[in-house]
């Protein structure tokens, strides 16, 4: 070991989906949207004008915010963007998680929350889903150095209702609580209704998702204004300028088009529900699916032998070797077609392997 | 004060220079280029498919750092990339100076050092320039947690040869040294030949300056593969996407036109020496300019009351209100056109005021 590895700090990262390159492959890992952006933010690329690029972007993303504040009814001082919601997730935990009780987040979550708490050396205490996969509300009312609530929750897809999450606020005024509502567009009740009256919420959303611009990196959150001061602060402290020229256009364009918006969501509903139907059909079992994604089980069949057999038909979905969970498959919601082709592909090998 | 402010890191975050909307100013403020991006980065803009906006960009950024490594000659394993060269150096301060000696560089430089240095609790200390303005060497062969050494430096625009880096690299195995490059294309010698023979080196560049990009944030460092793996652990520990689809092709397809690269560079380099002289006749005084700026001061006029006057005037440069540089301006080098306005200006406010 060289004598500078000393001084270097050491993680084990978080590991995304796969990225393949081959465009014949259906893929179902990583929770995109199988539509493309809105067209509006699809006009504006092609009408940006090169020659603005020499130029720094506007560190305060400002377009990009007052879309985002007349969109959700917010002044613009309680909106904060970021490089996608990992980026607003990481810079929250590095600014709201400086004390030496440990938060709170679920076991079976998002896995990055507990990559980003070692990287920030933050003390964090996983607290167990039940045995559906729910979110327990008591495990969430006690003495803690702040929670992260993801609603609905990845990669079970359940979420929670607002009077639920609203008691979890309630009950712990003296920390942050991060709801992370990466999903919620699908079919969640977000609690940006409820900023107003905590001054410890922080809600954070996304555009990889809903709005089909996860190419981009765009995120945000909602919060009251001295919260949202502390993490520009800190964001400031880390980046002047985090998001580029086009990110910021095609951000605030892309919320100009609420019709289509709504057209690609209820696509993305109708099609989940009915794959919840099949996959009944075929056996399979899954927590009721809230966001566009379906985290289903066969009793019959083992979830990485049926992940690699997927792969090898060029279907990608995801597969987590952990405890607990390791018999499920996280599988993104497609386009109808996509989604037939999964459907037939499962019921031909269902029928020779199990 | 709420409960929840007693967890909050609080830090006093670095102030970028002022990006008005008005397209009428002359800004000579945040060291942009005046020319814009290569024609090849521009049709690239043109021709991406929105609809491919969709997906996750590759997390590995692997067109960018193929061509980075075409272009300079180094294996893809030794090349970081991330949103600017302050992401770039945001993320080498958290991973590498875990330490707890001080880091060390220079009191007259990018204070952006600084606000990282206590974003992340890193102990520093300050090593003063001497009189000239210029980086004393012998300062840096001391026990240390590590260095950070900008080549040019900012503001002053002072560079150092590469054999004085060299030095400082060879007396300092036990620690990781930053060489920061962002104005290196503008007259300096890269350090970039030192990386094959030391393994504690990261050099770090920007597309922001030289490659006329600043818009769309992409920096990038060179170092041996261990320290680029760290460096990489550390990124995937805070955010798997950083760098988005566009940014990615706009900075491969920028790489691949270097008759403009040089062309620009040429233009910004000869504007640079006609303004000095210039400058020079008008009495004003300053450290020899090798970066896209020169910081100039005049002994008769205060460069606080100049600052002004020039904004007034629709032209913005920089001013800092620190100790030692408070006579200065920190003058970017603009178009021809540009710069002869600004000469007109001063001939005429001095004529009138000194």
């Amino acid at each position: 070991m060289a004598a500078w590895e000393e001084n270097v700090r050491k993680v084990v990262p978080y590991t995304p989906g796969e990225q393949p390159e081959n465009p014949d492959i259906i893929k179902l890992n990583t929770n995109e949207n199988p539509y493309p952006p809105a067209p509006l933010a699809a006009q504006i690329l092609k009408d940006i004008n090169s020659e603005i690029l020499r130029k720094y972007p506007d560190p305060g993303a400002r377009d990009l915010v007052r879309a985002l504040a007349g969109r959700y009814g917010l002044p613009e001082e309680q909106i904060f963007v970021g490089v996608g919601s990992d980026d607003v997730l990481a810079m929250s935990f590095l600014t709201f998680f400086q004390g030496t009780k440990p938060i709170l987040f679920p076991d079976i979550t998002y896995s990055f929350y507990e990559v980003w708490a070692k990287l920030f050396g933050i003390p964090y205490q996983c607290q167990p889903l039940d045995e559906q996969f729910r979110i327990r509300s008591a495990d969430y009312q006690k003495d803690c150095g702040g929670i992260v609530i993801p609603n609905p929750n990845a990669p079970t897809g359940l979420a929670k209702d607002l009077a639920e999450i609203e008691q979890i606020i309630a009950c712990n005024p003296g920390v942050i609580v991060i709801i992370d509502e990466a999903y919620i567009d699908f079919g969640g009740v977000s609690a940006l209704s409820l900023v107003p009256r905590y001054d410890n919420l922080l809600v954070v959303q996304t555009f990889s998702k809903s709005r089909s611009l996860a190419g981009m990196r765009i995120g945000y959150a909602f919060g009251n204004h001295k919260l949202i001061k502390y993490l520009n602060d800190a964001k400031y402290s880390f980046n002047s300028y985090t998001m580029n020229t086009v990110s910021i256009a095609m951000g605030a364009a892309s919320l100009k088009d609420e019709a289509y918006f709504r057209e690609t969501i209820g696509k993305v509903i109708a099609t989940r529900e009915w794959t919840k139907r099949e996959l009944s059909k075929l056996g399979f079992v899954f927590p009721d699916a809230k966001g566009n994604f379906i985290f289903a089980s066969h009793p019959r069949c083992p979830a990485k032998k049926l992940f690699e057999a997927l792969k090898e038909q060029g279907i990608y979905v995801r597969y987590f070797d952990k405890p607990r969970i390791d018999q499920y498959l996280r599988i993104t919601i497609g386009t109808d077609q996509q989604m037939q082709a999964l459907m037939r592909f499962l019921k031909q090998y269902l029928g020779e392997n199990v």
